[in-house]
């Protein structure tokens, strides 16, 4: 597979290291990039991630045969809205965002006859580190990518975006876009949720300088994702408003629960709360484990 | 400094790792294990940890200049009781438990003439690992301990568990018993519970092995710590009840006001909420990387 002219809206981490992993399986002629900061674009050249620029994003997506977006998600409808026009009848359009609900009703509503060729993706794959400077060939070998085509998407767009990922080191997923989010709410949004929100707990205490200077090992690694960029997460959390607000009562019934058990000295329960949980994370772990040494099977994902 | 004869009651990673980083030391004359699984103790052997041992504990503490305890919080009280009457004049006893209000108090109650030779101490290292298997002479070196000595603590036992921590390798700190066990509901117990709580959560959703399958690189470090010893985490969180109790209210609170703020879409409130966040948990990364490139400096943590 050749694609003659990529575009890329957005040359942070997840686009700049989609280009370089591009470039790495040699299938691009020619990658435009478009973003606000003309400094990070000069730099994204500079590093070879991509060959021309234009800030304009209906300028650059001219004449592309694909477009892979990976901004914000709350910046996705201006992005569709503009670039509509300056598509192509074949131009396939693909995106990096981490809920997919708002994305695919951005696509439908603005994209127009360009709708069939939208193909909604999203990486499971990324670090608590943003832009170009961040980004490398090797962040999506052996991760999960999940495309949640709907009724009206394209075959031909569906395979083309699966095979792009494929050749970008990634193993494709089909789901629906509800499941996604579900799915994404409780693995990946609620845990950032949850971490931000305990370093702000736990600034709040007096002396917290204090406090943080005797958090061991544990403590970084919990809290890791807390470093992760605040916009990206302010635009995830309220595109995925229901599921995670779901999964935060979901997950206070929980420490209700442990809480009651405490309060009312039932050993019996803790025990149980704690031994069922290092079950599960000791599975979790051993398929992560299975599949980073063996990535042909089907459990487990980094 | 040399120590004759030291004890050791829990030949585990902490204790084992102890026994390992004071032979690297060439502290010890001799070292003593004590613990109810004969095999542990015979591994321990085989392994160099330690030089003999007895799965009774007043028998083990015979002769001892020092006394290591490194057990399950919930075991403590029955230990002291044990070995009080086996104890020299002069015996030293020290232990490495995760809360110390409980362990003062038991060591009060217990260990009558001796408790003036008890120097609580909680070392802030570890792993999701456990068992003498999982020990390592080096878990110590420029990680924190915590020292909780009371009134009636002699000076000179004091001076002698600093010492021996330090040639293991660690830094010493000085706390008071209920500062102490606020900070680590906070950097520690608090953290524990959520993670072994959300895994929970995930489990009890449908199709949860789909829903683990979709988890990143993100949720196994944040989830790590919930493959901990269950028999331990449930220890400590029962001896520091109270605090962990205080700590999980204002948690909630802290998720009541995001989720209402998500509710009425008050997006400043969610940003600024996590640029915070992003900022005190950056702040605590830098600390912590420079102590790593400069162990001497007095701020962050492994």
């Amino acid at each position: 597979m050749k694609i003659n002219h990529l575009t890329i809206i957005g040359i942070g981490l997840i686009g700049g290291s989609f280009a370089r992993a591009l470039r790495r399986a040699n299938v691009c002629q020619r990658i435009t990039g478009c973003a606000r900061s003309i400094n990070e674009l000069k730099k994204a050249v500079e590093l070879g991630v991509i060959d021309d620029y234009s800030t304009d994003p209906a300028e650059a997506v001219e004449g592309a045969d694909l477009v892979f977006v990976s901004i914000p998600l709350g910046a996705c409808s201006e992005i569709f809205e503009i670039i509509a026009p300056a598509l192509g009848d074949q131009t396939i359009v693909t995106d990096a965002g981490s809920v997919k609900g708002s994305v695919v009703e951005s696509a439908r509503r603005y994209l127009g006859e360009n709708f069939s060729n939208f193909v909604a993706g999203h990486p499971i794959a990324g670090t608590e580190k943003s832009g170009v400077d961040a980004s490398f060939a090797e962040l999506y070998d052996n991760h999960r990518v999940i495309l949640t085509p709907v009724e009206e998407t394209s075959s031909e767009a569906i395979d083309c975006v699966r095979e792009l990922w494929e050749l970008a080191g990634a193993d494709v997923d089909m789901m629906d876009v509800e499941r996604h989010d579900e799915v994404l709410a409780a693995t990946s949004h609620l845990p950032h949720v949850m971490a931000y929100s305990l370093v702000n707990t736990l600034s709040k205490m007096e002396k917290s300088g204090d406090v943080f200077r005797f958090a061991a090992g544990g403590f970084a690694d919990f809290t890791r994702i807390a470093s992760s960029s605040p916009q990206m997460w302010h635009d995830i959390v309220f595109a995925n408003r229901n599921a995670v607000l779901e999964l935060l009562q979901q997950y206070e019934d929980g420490i209700d629960e442990l809480k009651e058990a405490l309060v009312k000295n039932d050993s019996t329960f803790v025990m149980n709360m704690l031994t069922d949980a290092k079950q599960a994370r000791d599975i979790f772990a051993d398929n992560r484990l299975q599949r980073q040494v063996n990535p042909d099977t089907e459990e487990g994902e980094e």
